[in-house]
């Protein structure tokens, strides 16, 4: 009896020792198995045609927020990608100058030069073209013509000093183009790193063994065919609806043929760029039409229309608890908004 | 010749000590009577009838953030009064929902509960009155009633839950009323001490020489008829236009009968209230109408119609230098924005 209840023992905690084993291995495989899939947030994110300076950083940082350049005065990057609330409005679709509905839903501008192209159609070359063509976008800015917003702009005083100190030796420096680069260097510098990003500079615990379970389930489910990579998508376009048409589980009210309507090529028809899952959680309403409203029905269309899977409550939950993780502190540089060159104020254009 | 240089020496001195002597009394009265003049900040603007508590403040800082309250979703406190151009929106006149223009110029929010009255015209009683109010204002937040907003309101998780907290012992707390309340608190807490207010705490070297002589002229001109006490306005009404029709001089593209309209009394035609003068240099255009793009400007109409003077250049220039001691760090509580409640989005009503 007593040899019995030794070797019984021993066989427990034997038995014990190789489940720890084997759930250590487990886990060392999923860490192995993310840092293959995803890549941890740079400090800036560099582009080697627009150098991020300091110069450029501060004053970006002030043309982010300046609504006096748009046509009827309300309109400022700020508009869309509000500070309070994780950078974007939380509206559907953008509502810029005039009251001018936008085509599409507002993305955070948060960790958004990280990817491949800008835009839901990925008719915005990067985060710099986008600050550009907004200046002149009718539902945008509004202004007419980039001259009519230039002259906004070098009309308020200390602009002009700010502008020619980011970019020396140019004769004309307050230009649509260094207006586009002093607000690109400053997104270069907006990233949230996150749980997610200390997970996969090798700290096993930073994700909660939920978080865990449901990296697990977003990989079998696999949402890593498109969400990968350092923004968890962002890297790619894909067909919106790949399984069965979007619209019929989104409840859009009208089907957008995406990026069709720029290439008319008719492969690209219901094509998007795939989001970066990034801050997901602080950013709703989603899609490029912002039909759904909530997170957890958001996966569940996702896994409908492009995966064929009907995922159950408890794998959604899963999910979404994994994507908590994207979540991550946003910089003081946005939270701390910065006060704003007094201004001999000037009617906007076009009013 | 020697007895006559020693003389000589001892009289200049004398009148050196006399005009020290009579500078330093010149400027012992000064500071007395800027003492009687003017008062200096408190540290929070206290009300009998919403006693500021930090529950109410934390609520109502989210709440001033927040837009998705609104008709269009694009429409917060903040839409007028912007952090980054301190507290205005830098228009001639306030756009709200659906982009819809506001009979009247928004002023600055800083140090706003000071005023006797809210608005322009009077028409509201305090910051509370005014935030609740605002709500329903179709070129405001544009909603159609207030259950309707506090619907939305209601949706947004985590905003109850600060309600309850904020009002405790309260039935149903998210009313417009507490709204109200909530978001007053808050703004009774955004004071901008100033250069003034340490120069009239007894500090007489706070002023430069430059404002002191600018104090001067504009206790001379008459400025302080109207802008006096502790907001160097905002203490009484008064007819824009004493001494002649102010449309005259400020190119108003239309006159504002302003009180007539509110009172129907004869006596009350172009009657406004007198707008403080605090952090005036930053916060342009300047009127109800915002009709007066710039601060020298604004001062020379203001000699003419109210005081019947055609000042000089170099008088406008002192009261200027004199009204940039008025400007004074914005709080960091406003500068500094809340990240508010992440939310399942609904679609705002109306929409």
């Amino acid at each position: 009896m007593r040899r019995d209840h030794v070797s019984t023992t021993v066989f427990v905690l034997a038995m014990l020792a190789l489940t720890w084993g084997s759930a250590s291995a487990a886990d060392q495989a999923l860490l192995t198995q993310a840092q293959a899939l995803f890549k941890p947030l740079p400090k800036v994110m560099e582009s080697p045609e627009n150098p991020v300076t300091p110069e450029k950083v501060a004053l970006g940082r002030l043309l982010f927020f300046e609504t006096r350049v748009s046509l009827d005065g309300t309109v400022g990057c700020v508009r869309c990608h509000q500070p309070f609330l994780s950078a974007t409005d939380a509206l559907p679709k953008a509502i810029g100058a005039l009251g001018r509905l936008n085509p599409r839903n507002a993305p955070t501008v948060m960790n958004a030069a990280l990817q491949f192209v800008a835009h839901w159609r990925g008719d915005r070359k990067n985060v710099e073209d986008q600050a550009m063509q907004a200046l002149v976008g009718p539902p945008s800015f509004g202004n007419p013509d980039y001259a009519s917003a230039m002259a906004k702009l070098k009309a308020i005083p200390g602009y002009p000093e700010l502008f020619a100190k980011a970019f020396p030796n140019e004769k004309e420096p307050v230009t649509q183009e260094n207006w586009a680069k002093a607000i690109g260097a400053y997104e270069r510098t907006l990233v949230t790193p996150s749980p997610l990003d200390a997970y996969l500079a090798g700290n096993a615990t930073a994700l909660s063994p939920a978080q865990e379970a449901g990296l697990r389930e977003f990989v079998q489910t696999g949402c890593t065919t498109c969400h990968n990579g350092v923004g968890i998508g962002g890297g790619m376009y894909q067909k919106f609806g790949l399984v069965e048409e979007y619209w019929k589980a989104t409840g859009s009210p009208e089907p957008d043929k995406g990026r069709f309507d720029v290439t008319k090529n008719p492969a690209d028809m219901y094509v998007f760029k795939v989001p970066s899952l990034r801050n997901v959680a602080m950013t709703p309403p989603y899609f490029h039409d912002g039909s759904v409203a909530t997170l957890p029905e958001a996966v569940r269309v996702m896994a409908r229309v492009q995966l064929g899977r009907m995922v159950t409550d408890e794998q959604v939950n899963r999910i979404v608890t994994f994507l908590d993780s994207l979540t991550g502190k946003l910089p003081a540089s946005f939270t701390e908004v910065p006060e704003l060159p007094a201004a001999a104020f000037r009617p906007p254009a076009g009013k």
